[in-house]
């Protein structure tokens, strides 16, 4: 059976609680537009596409309140964080709708099966980058569970392997919050896709080795050059793949096309407690009078892109303003 | 009170127990050289200069037993780790003095004494170059626990303290066994030294915003031509430094350089079992059907490096061979 991050279940967003993977599979019903802020604010929902479409669903539990107000739920989610911009085309694709009297949890529906398709069409893209790769890096989770259903990263992955490529995933672990060895691990475990998982120091070691020979991740944001902004340590992965002549791939939907911003210089980027690094499962790991700085994702400029690989296609770095463009007249 | 990792205690062999700190100060008492080689393979003890230090005290231990082998010892001891060279000399330093009739004891402390003094001179030769610094760098720990006293990428840092220099340390975590966190931390956090604990993806985000200017580390084994091995995670922190301009210094004794040793393709590197990676602070973190890669250092190329702090001076990688040349003469 698939992975499915979330799904609407008669009246409530059910949500798979990933703090909780892999250990225990809990299922979290959510009834009120707070509940569902609360769940992205704390990382119960997470990967820019899924906390956009959980957003959505979000603005249509508000909606379901007699007197409900679309503006204070979009501000209410808006707040929650500030760097994945699917999470505003989420909102805003809901609050368009219900403001011009529309049905929200239809549009919120809409988006929902907007951003699988893409993902889908995403992983058909892909796929032929990797024909020639044996292995193949991947930080963070850009899988099922960031995005509904197929992944970003990893639907390239999946349809590759259905295809019979011989593909071995190295996952780095992505501290603070593990979600390379929580989350990516068991969708590949569960896909009996060959893997191991590394501390996110080693993926420099396994670049110049030459075992890793292709690189695909995720993004929380994109810039119109091609500019993007992904979890912490996608940087040095880039860098240190462009250093070794391996292609650094990312794949995203047109959701996380920031198309009003041309570069990456003033993405936000969030600054999470400093617990997350200082506690590691639960237990204090450094001494009581150390701080920590904690910054969520980081910035990648485009020149260490190889390609972005999108549902209609794979764009190189400076092809991407004029596609993004074209898109936009399109809509 | 100074840190020390290591010490001499009427006939046996104390050690911090670096595997329990910060959250416990343990010391261990060790009375023959598979106790020693026991503490020495299960990181007990750890650091380059500190298990060359402590295997030479194992040879010690072995040389009070009647009718000890000198030979028998040093095998023991050598195959505890493969990757620092210092393990090595420690060794050998004593072995031959015990082959030919010497005091083992005599030659340990010799061994310690020096060591304890290269590093102490590390810190003066590389104070200077951190005057202008604000944001320094450093990956696992080469402090105190490492060495002895003093350490060697905390040396220079230790002086420029106490020549006022405005210092803040960024201190990688240093996954999978967090000594960044656990060690340096705790040897920063005795001495008041400002500093901030971060996951070791974060590096790449502080070297790109300028908040780091620059980055020092220690060794486990460098070659003649200045490629170098050290602590899993620095090839990365050096490339992306390197991108960045920001000037990335190694710190070592005379120990750590192995003059037979023409460049890095050769050092060996170990690898780990996969449960210090699969596991975090005792708890499995991945799920079961998961498996791990765990190599526990790497090879960085020298044209990454921009000085080696010596304890005779700064060294640019390009004189790196003939000073080394000189040293091997003077003997």
């Amino acid at each position: 059976m698939p992975v499915r991050a979330l799904w609407w279940d008669r009246g409530s967003l059910a949500l798979l609680d990933q703090r909780e993977l892999p250990a225990r599979t809990v299922v979290r019903r959510l009834r009120t537009v707070d509940a569902v802020a609360e769940a992205i604010r704390t990382m119960v929902v997470r990967g820019a596409p899924a906390i956009g479409v959980a957003a959505a669903y979000g603005m249509a539990l508000a909606a379901q309140r007699p007197g409900a107000d679309p503006e204070r739920a979009a501000a209410t989610l808006r707040a929650t964080r500030p760097t994945a911009v699917d999470l505003f085309v989420g909102i805003e694709g809901v609050r368009k709708a219900w403001s011009r009297g529309g049905d929200p949890l239809e549009a919120a529906h809409r988006y929902r099966e907007r951003v699988v398709e893409e993902c889908h069409r995403i992983g058909l893209a892909g796929a032929p980058l990797l024909r020639r790769a044996h292995g193949v890096l991947t930080h963070c989770n850009a899988g099922a569970l960031a995005t509904v259903e197929w992944g970003t990263a990893l639907a390239p992955i999946r349809v590759a392997r259905e295809r019979g490529a011989d593909l071995f995933v190295f996952v780095d672990e992505t501290r603070p919050l593990l979600q390379g060895a929580r989350l990516t691990a068991w969708e590949l475990a569960r896909e009996r896709i060959p893997h191991a998982v590394i501390a996110d120091n080693a993926a420099g070691h396994f670049l110049r080795s030459g075992e890793v020979d292709a690189v695909i991740v995720g993004a929380d944001r994109i810039a119109r050059n091609g500019d993007f902004a992904n979890k912490i340590g996608t940087y040095e992965k880039a860098v240190v793949a462009h250093e070794n002549g391996v292609p650094f791939y990312v794949a995203a939907p047109w959701t996380t096309f920031d198309i009003r911003r041309a570069d990456g210089r003033s993405i936000p980027v969030e600054e999470r407690g400093s617990d997350e690094v200082l506690e590691v499962a639960g237990r204090r790991v450094a001494p009581r009078a150390s701080r920590a700085r904690n910054p969520a994702f980081d910035v990648t400029p485009a020149r260490y892109v190889s390609a972005f690989v999108t549902p209609d296609g794979v764009v190189r770095p400076r092809d991407l303003a004029s596609r993004i463009a074209r898109r936009t007249a399109d809509r």
